[in-house]
């Protein structure tokens, strides 16, 4: 049990100044004996930054430099991904921990992250994932993806590994490409819906395919979430056909998400179709952002703040207003936490007493500047102070 | 006169390691007497940074925070910077020298800035980039192009304060979009092309005229530099259309450019078409980039790190690979001397001894990490020193 904690007139969402109350690790609206007093004015408060898709087993931060010599093919990356893992010997408890740590700082307190399952590593990654989730589970919450990253269907015995990831404690079930990469979309789409069914748990699919062949996997998609009566416990991360769709089906497929709950995860990245994220959002469709793999094998950039993320979102989508600016902090902070489930989030009584204080005049500022120097509390308990960690943090190497 | 220096292990656009001597101001290979030893083991070497295209006059860096409710169009835009202009009184010898100093101290040492030129403020905005030019050019060599923001054809007396600009010391004559913004595509062009033959001055048009509008424009461009003899004396800027065309247009189009050496400027925007940056090189245009504005009212966020920009140019473009980013950082630094005219850049005996080193094992880690902690010298004097000023700057405020 931590004290409790008052937060002078910090701007929730960069709206008027407020005190914010902790007790019991909750929001309070009084009756707390604060022991522990933050003066944040001049600072924006955000709840904890979502980061609801990424790598952590990939990344390979503090290790040596990777010299990436790979093709610009998705193919030529996951078969590089493959020889990577087996090359450098990535292990995935440390390095997910490490991208873990250095995401804390940001203000990241929830964490989706999809963990690779094939015939080469087996579920060594998912045990690794699952050890960091517990070492550091006062810190942050993890939630682990299983994901059939070199395909599942056209590589034999990946099925069952994926059931084994299920039965070690993976918290939802992935899929991937189930045209390009699987060859057959409804079978592979029956395969992970009926172990969902199976486990009773969320689905989260990576899905590249493009234009009519996206969106025709995004209406198996939806046929299954409905028939299946999965509303709320699918997402669909990246989706870029949404944003190549002539107008009125575009419009007709993003009411059908809406319709079955089916959220979507967009990184925003600059060189993939922009997704409508106004449209998205008036009709309804839970929009969520992460930062996808950070210094990896795939791509040698990335830090994993929300905020940064939130930024690339706005860029992306040409919003350079400072309403737009607020759609996307949202989206990296309440959309997040909407399009993974969490429950007890925001920053109004009763919710987690956690939250993000950021140096900013204006919740715009905080996306388009970033500042760095952040204050970090989780359950009321000071993570990270003006940016320096400010409490013992576990061991991980 | 500055003592000679030698730098010890540096890894020149991350190749072998060698000593660099700078020996009065200039790169040499041997007979200096080292006042000053820096050591350089583990970091990358490059020549000074090019900022190829940045508006110094419209920065709002150090002031208050500038709520943007701007629409989304190109009017919008230019109307909302005239009232800005007007509102908050941006002193532009202050704001550029501000913009200049933080962009110090990653390395950027030549700018080339469009200032605005138009009938309400004169060239009010030129003058005072030319004092920031004049007080800070010990530290940083400044271009300064007579932009009309506002349009110059439809606004009368606009032309006249584009003479009176050159004359009162501007080195490049600017263009805007001949047609959507000037409505007469000839009439402006051949206008500005008069103005820059009158002054014996380059000429750096934007043009974010689209599709083949854009390409159409670009031809008046090539017919009028053929013409008149202006190669290696044209940049467009943006030029959009090239990422737009059918693949023959395209690469004739490109060929064209290059055959009247035309430069081109990218500023990689996540939000506008990418450029075809491979086949550019391969056909041997000059491509320069820019951060375009800095913390404005067009967009809110940039610091004009020039690293940072390559690192855009390779996100947009999908390139990850080291050789890509290589790519990237050589046109944030060669491609933009080529671009814009400089003579005596690079690392090779009797340049001018200007470096930025970035800690980084590879070029290809300075581009995707961006590390902050650089140390700057210019003509051998060491100006910032591992990310903070080694040297009494100017007092600007």
């Amino acid at each position: 049990m931590t004290a409790d904690i008052v937060i002078r007139n910090a701007r929730p969402m960069g709206g008027e100044p407020v005190d914010l109350i902790i007790r019991d690790g909750r929001f309070s609206s009084g009756g707390a004996r604060p022991t522990q007093e933050i003066g944040a004015t001049g600072y924006v408060a955000l709840p904890g930054l979502v980061e609801a898709h990424t790598h952590l087993d990939k990344t390979l931060i503090g290790m040596d430099w990777f010299e990436n010599r790979v093709g610009p093919n998705r193919n030529d990356r996951i078969l590089a991904d493959r020889k990577a893992k087996r090359d450098l010997g990535i292990d995935a408890r440390r390095q997910s921990a490490r991208q873990v740590l250095q995401t804390l700082k940001y203000g990241v307190l929830h964490i989706r992250s999809h963990v690779d399952v094939d015939t080469e590593i087996g579920i060594a990654n998912i045990e690794g994932v699952l050890e960091t989730r517990e070492a550091l589970r006062d810190l942050v919450d993890i939630q682990v993806v299983a994901f059939p990253q070199s395909g599942m269907l056209p590589r034999e015995g990946t099925l069952d590994l994926m059931d084994a990831a299920m039965r070690a404690g993976a918290d939802i079930v992935g899929g991937i490409d189930p045209a390009t990469i699987e060859r057959d979309p409804v079978r592979h789409l029956d395969a992970i819906f009926a172990l969902a069914e199976l486990y009773g748990k969320p689905i989260d699919i990576h899905l590249h395919e493009l234009g009519e062949l996206g969106a025709f996997c995004l209406e198996l998609i939806i046929e299954r979430t409905r028939a299946l009566s999965m509303q709320g416990r699918v997402m669909v991360s990246h989706a870029y056909c949404l944003g190549m769709l002539e107008p009125t089906r575009q419009q007709a497929l993003i009411a059908a998400l809406a319709a079955e709950q089916i959220a979507i995860m967009t990184v925003g990245s600059p060189a993939a179709p922009a997704l409508p994220l106004r449209l998205m959002r008036q009709s309804g469709v839970a929009v969520a952002s992460g930062s996808d793999g950070i210094q990896g094998t795939w791509e040698p950039w990335g830090n994993g703040d929300m905020l940064e993320r939130a930024k690339y979102l706005a860029q992306r989508n040409g919003m350079t207003n400072d309403a737009d600016l607020a759609e996307t902090a949202r989206i990296c902070t309440f959309g997040g936490a909407g399009g993974i489930g969490l429950s007890g989030y925001g920053l109004s009584e009763g919710d987690f007493g956690d939250l993000v204080l950021v140096p900013a005049r204006t919740l715009a500022e905080a996306v388009a500047v970033t500042p760095q120097s952040r204050t970090v509390i989780r359950r009321g308990r000071v993570l990270v102070r003006d940016g320096v960690a400010a409490t013992d943090l576990p061991s991980i190497d």
